[in-house]
């Protein structure tokens, strides 16, 4: 019996999570559920899988969940609580699927306290891999990726050797803008966005996905997961979503992972690898399908991918400011403040500005991010 | 430094083996070259890679090779020389090359003497699987796969656990005649047969592309290889052959495995197995690529796919009767005595009449091999 702790239990990774959790009673249980401001579903969630702690955003949320929780349940609050709930439970493994980059601190606590990371917060690698990954290293604790993208990675590289890794190639659906030219994004509107073709996902994730943010944060990570040069790191823009992505060696043999778009896929892999388990997932059928698609990526369409590539070689903190930047922007458009395109106009702008600092420790990183979101904010 | 006899030296394979070795002459040696009639090439081959033993397929082309040969190199000729060549060197692998039921001996005796095969005689496991699997692992030695689609399959099984395949699917380009009807089957010709669409072969395997009994060979090869049912191995269209073939785990992942036709790859990677060298295969690009379509098999166009499926199930000296009736009929066509169709009648007409032999032992294979040829000869 495995034990899991979900952070961000009530969000789109997390309620699937929970699902995978549901299908396989016999091999999983829930330690502790750490949701945001949904009190409604964390508190059914408290009770259908009975965690021992849980927590929720503010100290006022935690005020109005209490009644709606088991007796006697242990409660927390804030980033002390997602902490609290990383490190101090008897789970084995820690899956991090919080939004942004509060996900940092409890990730970097789960390594310390020796859990397993099941890792769903981009942020977490694009802000502070460096700290991330060689805490793990030396905790000798397995960062055990949850996007369809880096679980196709990890899948592929199975008993393989990682000199004999050539390149590895990311696929991108393009977003739900693909067809559109940059004329024609100035005209888009939030709706219009969040109609993402393949996946279903949160808004967040979904405008990353139409801005190629999305993918760019997506490169930054496979950089510290995989330990590869940016050089290594190709994009391929691959409509269907069928191929989530491929590792090509040194023999110039390509391995790729493929299967419908269901999150539930990669989640179960985090949680059962090496192993694998049956899924309720549909099986794919390539008949059915008939054809796949693929087409170079254009960094001129696609800037904020070329921003993104140029933060992660530049380092130090310049990830940190592009994916602040990005959060305050895409808050901004769903907001309806900005059209689409400044959010790619603020993010290169506050990297313009940006001064890098090489190597930050945490509390660089973090006065770099509230600093970056408070310029980002104004523009 | 790996020593490498080569069983088959002057044919498509082996000449490729060869350019593998060429590749890397700090990883390879040739320890011995077993040719069949082509002397001319298997004495170039002997002087380039100054192998210990060379072997031919008559004392005839002994006495006439011998001249051409480095001095003193030790000349054997025949099955015998095959079986010499196979057991009796100081070789660490063993590629099986040879066309036809020939290689079965061969094989057998370098497994006895505990030599890694690397297994382009599809043949070997289609008429003796039982018989050649067991000895295998009775002797620790194993079977690497040289054909494109069971290289594929086994590097889509690195690192994984047999349980969790739910199946694996071989790709079929279709052969030559893909996107005629059976109506329009009936007049082709020899030259119009020899035109693979992807692959570049010799002209037996392009036929038999051409009526799908390759893949047929292919899914028997395949049970015995990876003990799957005969359930779990499907077959699916694909005209580019781009996939080589994958493998669908339980979970739904489906792990498979691309490039570009160049059968130096897979070659290679039996060689250097579990590792990977540089290649000068020229690597895929999808983008340049574009597309990838797939179709459902069809057994009523591919009848020859639906008896080989039969035949597997069937077991016993079902697959050896299949398989040699095939290669007499092939052999017909190719001298211009039958038409293409006639191909998969005289397979037919053959497994009617066939009597099933449960289990098999070496002398019922053989004795099975040669009645039926003198059967399909007749037909």
């Amino acid at each position: 019996m495995k034990r899991i702790t979900v952070l961000g239990s009530t969000g789109s990774i997390g309620t699937q999570t929970l699902d995978v959790v549901s299908m396989h009673p016999d091999q999983f249980a829930v330690e502790a559920l750490a949701g945001g401001s949904n009190i409604k579903l964390l508190a059914e969630q408290a009770h259908l899988y009975q965690p021992k702690k849980v927590s929720v955003g503010t100290r006022q949320l935690a005020e109005e969940i209490r009644p709606l929780l088991p007796p006697g349940m242990e409660l927390h609050w804030g980033n002390e609580g997602l902490v609290e709930l990383a490190a101090n439970t008897e789970a084995d493994m820690v899956v991090t699927a919080v939004m942004g980059s509060v996900g940092l601190h409890s990730t970097l606590a789960a390594i310390e306290a020796g859990k397993q990371i099941g890792l769903a917060n981009k942020e977490t690698l694009v802000t502070a891999g460096h700290l991330v990954t060689e805490r793990a290293r030396a905790k000798g604790v397995p960062l055990l990726p949850i996007d369809s993208e880096h679980s196709a990675i990890f899948q592929c590289l199975n008993g393989e050797r990682m000199k004999d890794v050539a390149h590895i190639t990311l696929t991108a659906s393009g977003g739900s803008f693909r067809d559109l030219t940059r004329e024609q994004l100035r005209e888009v509107t939030v709706e219009d966005a969040l109609k993402h073709p393949n996946w279903s996902m949160g808004a967040k994730i979904t405008i990353d996905s139409a801005t190629m943010v999305n993918k760019g944060l997506e490169v930054i990570e496979a950089h510290w997961l995989f330990g590869l040069d940016y050089e290594q790191i190709h994009v391929l823009l691959h409509p269907e979503s069928i191929i989530h992505s491929y590792v090509e060696f040194q023999d110039t043999s390509i391995v790729a992972q493929l299967g419908n778009p269901d999150m539930r896929v990669p989640i179960q892999y985090a949680l059962t690898y090496p192993e694998r388990m049956k899924s309720p997932a549909k099986p794919l059928s390539l008949a059915e399908v008939g054809k796949l698609h693929f087409k170079e990526m254009d960094f001129y369409r696609f800037p904020c991918l070329r921003l993104a590539f140029e933060c992660g070689k530049m380092g130090g903190t310049a990830p940190t400011a592009f994916n602040a930047a990005n959060e305050i922007a895409v808050a901004r458009f769903l907001r309806g403040e900005i059209p689409f395109l400044q959010i790619e106009a603020i993010i290169e702008r506050v990297l313009e500005r940006h001064v890098n600092v090489a190597n930050p420790d945490l509390s660089t990183i973090e006065a770099c991010d509230t600093e970056t979101r408070s310029i980002a904010g104004g523009l």
